[in-house]
């Protein structure tokens, strides 16, 4: 039986010169020690994924790897903030040798390729639990916050929207698409891709104003912009992209799940119309679609139209743990 | 029914003028910013608490808020760094009104006590667990590190030990303290006292090389201090200090609680025998008990011996989550 120390050394501490060093002091401390850039502001965030609630039972462990993280690092995406480290806190009903080889390789290949070192954490057993807190670097007053919209500000939303909600309309037998097209919804429900290099592009050239990233619904997260605002939005509902699977599924479908779906990972972001075009270039730089999608309001409230901008009357729900 | 923003709220954000802000940007966007001090290291550390394993079903809810945010700031402590902020990702099985008031409160007395911000974190539908990352900063240079050790020092150990494995063993029915004792005992279970100020002024003072927080146990606390030393000890097992109630117990049970106990949460350091002095008067401004109790050898291993320096046979077994 693996002991905890060995658990850890064997698949979480890394050789020497693997991955990129970014603290003075990594695992195997009560600490671990970062030096921030000088001048540098920290951007902090964590997330905790439970088992049968955020994944379900049995998943794949070098896609839970990914994912973990990659909520994480989405987060900082949102703030424009560049990774630099995480911790990770784990609690597993066993210490299952395939299991932790396949969840560290698909946390260590996401972590490597954004350059964020693992500095440290916990390892306890319990039900199948993750929590990981990142750490990203970001200049004073370059952050996309969610108060920072203004009235007139375009919305724009990177990549597509819903795809990994249709996914999990089909495990959860709602909604039949055929194998194949389940299987390619199903890539997005498990292997986001966090838009690092968007977010850190738009906080370094001053493109954006605020910004959230989209997990629990594009409706629904845009309203904590609108709410820290204090100003309100009106959203076009046929100019969201859809996810390639979503695309071809019907009207409505599209439209509930692009504006109300979930695990998207995409960046929703304002900006003054005078940015268009950078935004557009500095978007093609990173590789990653970018769509106008509707503008800030003075009014509060957000208002959702079709393309010829007539109201439709959409119930959005947004996420919660606790309804 | 409490939505999760709503408990947010609620419990966790904090009137302004409240609690000391640390932060740049708290609760309530994609991640929290943090300004660290101009050329101060940060010391980050995470620690996950699972219901039934790191402590009862129904445990008491703001004993438990105490000692979620205590056993971190252990952590902070052990490598003398000063507390700054913290992290807090909850799961719960169901968003109880009475159950969050009181861990709140119980967090946030001691979240204030040293002057530790919370800014961000997560809160999810789960099996009871808690993880918590604290932030503290230390002066480059200044952190007290497990690889510090040489040999000839003096090593030290903060307060008293075992009272708290007593308690577990009560609560097991290993042992038989009767209910006042066994409350006594139990009281050092459930709300340890994270020795930061000490840690902070050795740190400060370089009054110490090597520390580490006892939680799994001295002996195998320890352990982990001569490993990444490359070094040895021996330990005068009867100088250890007993907790209040153990002291009144049999000889064997202090020796063997004491070595081998658990959740003590109290500092063991190591330091140059020159530094006595200045360590005493350093612990007596802090309030907080300090006993010399043996010393770092150049000959790997550890030796426990007993007052008359005779070696001590006892069976160590350092706290093990996957044994």
């Amino acid at each position: 039986m693996l002991s905890e120390f060995d658990l850890i050394k064997q698949y979480f501490v890394r050789p020497a010169g693997s991955g990129q060093p970014r603290s003075v002091l990594g695992i195997g401390d009560d600490c671990a020690l970062l030096a921030p850039a000088p001048g540098m502001q920290l951007a902090i965030s964590s997330d905790m994924l439970v088992e049968g609630r955020h994944f379900f039972e049995g998943e794949d462990a070098r896609r839970l790897g990914h994912k973990s993280l990659a909520v994480n690092l989405s987060d900082l995406a949102a703030m424009g903030a560049r990774p630099v480290a995480f911790t990770l806190a784990l609690a597993l009903p066993a210490a299952q040798p395939d299991w932790l080889q396949g969840f560290s390789s698909g946390l260590f290949a996401l972590a490597d390729a954004h350059g964020c070192e693992l500095i440290g954490g916990d390892t306890t057993r319990g039900p199948l639990t993750i929590c990981i807190t990142v750490f990203g670097e970001v200049a004073p007053g370059k952050s996309l916050r969610r108060d920072a919209a203004r009235p007139g500000d375009d919305i724009w939303v990177s990549g597509t929207l819903g795809d990994a909600r249709l996914a999990l309309a089909g495990f959860r037998l709602e909604h039949s698409l055929g194998a194949e097209l389940q299987h390619a919804a199903a890539q997005r429900m498990h292997l986001p891709t966090p838009r690092v290099a968007l977010g850190v592009a738009l906080a370094d050239g001053g493109l954006a104003r605020a910004a959230i990233d989209i997990s629990d619904g594009l409706g629904g997260d845009l309203r904590h912009i609108l709410d820290r605002s204090g100003v309100g939005a009106t959203l076009d509902v046929d100019a969201l992209p859809p996810g390639p699977v979503l695309a071809q599924q019907a009207q409505s479908l599209r439209r509930a799940f692009t504006v109300a779906g979930g695990d998207d990972y995409e960046l929703c972001f304002t900006a003054d119309p005078a940015q268009r075009d950078a935004i557009a270039a500095a978007a093609a730089r990173c590789g990653t679609p970018v769509t106008r999608v509707g503008r800030i309001d003075g009014d509060a409230g957000l208002r959702l139209v079709d393309a010829n901008g007539m109201p439709l009357d959409l119930v959005l729900a947004g996420f919660d743990h606790f309804k």
